[in-house]
């Protein structure tokens, strides 16, 4: 059942997190398989491929961080995971897992988190259709 | 190392989602070990009892699973689970899982469940303290 396997996701998620972290989010962000929006050009996605400039990526994926802990002092833990290369539709692309003391933060902290990685870290995406 | 256990729950709850459900947001609230603002009188809280009118709370529950998608009308999966009961520190006592085409929708999503929940939803908690 969908509870008992979001159970079995919260004890990795524990395993994760060190002890007196009390609240954690995460985001998983995966390709559509290309029946709504996600159309391109009409046609059906079946898989997307990621490049970037991994040196400047980083770069920016550590400005995010700072700004993340210039922003929400409180929070502990940060882990951000862009896949690379070939990604087939319906797995995850981007993973984001943020702990934070107070629940109200991770939650901002992550929709900061990724709302900045879209607009400034440089990693494109190209489509392959069948 | 942090990555592949993010990996491992990717992959579970890929096994949650249908297909085409590309944005998934998994809130997890543990109880504090109480060393920061949680402590309760000054005290060390060991675990908590959580208590519920049942009937009541799965009422309040159904409320905001129609607002959730009365708001965000291409919110896919909502799944709230509370623990009832003792709940030892560390160890989550609410998931909410929101899967969403557009990835914003499951954040705000989830922020507003757990503000709702935590507002309207009648769940008290008691403190055991050593």
């Amino acid at each position: 059942t969908e509870v008992s396997k979001l159970h079995c996701i919260a004890k990795i998620c524990l395993s994760i997190k060190s002890k007196s972290i009390n609240n954690f989010t995460l985001l998983i962000l995966s390709i559509p398989d290309g029946t709504t929006r996600n159309n391109f050009e009409g046609k059906k996605v079946v898989q997307l491929e990621y490049e970037a400039n991994v040196s400047m990526a980083q770069s920016e994926l550590r400005k995010i961080y700072t700004d993340i802990r210039a922003r929400w002092p409180t929070v502990r833990h940060v882990c951000v995971h862009h896949r690379l290369g070939l990604v087939p539709v319906n797995e995850p692309s981007v993973i984001i897992g943020i702990s934070s003391p107070h629940r109200g933060n991770s939650l901002e902290a992550v929709q900061f988190c990724i709302d900045t990685l879209k607009a400034t870290v440089p990693i494109w995406k190209k489509v392959k259709t069948p």
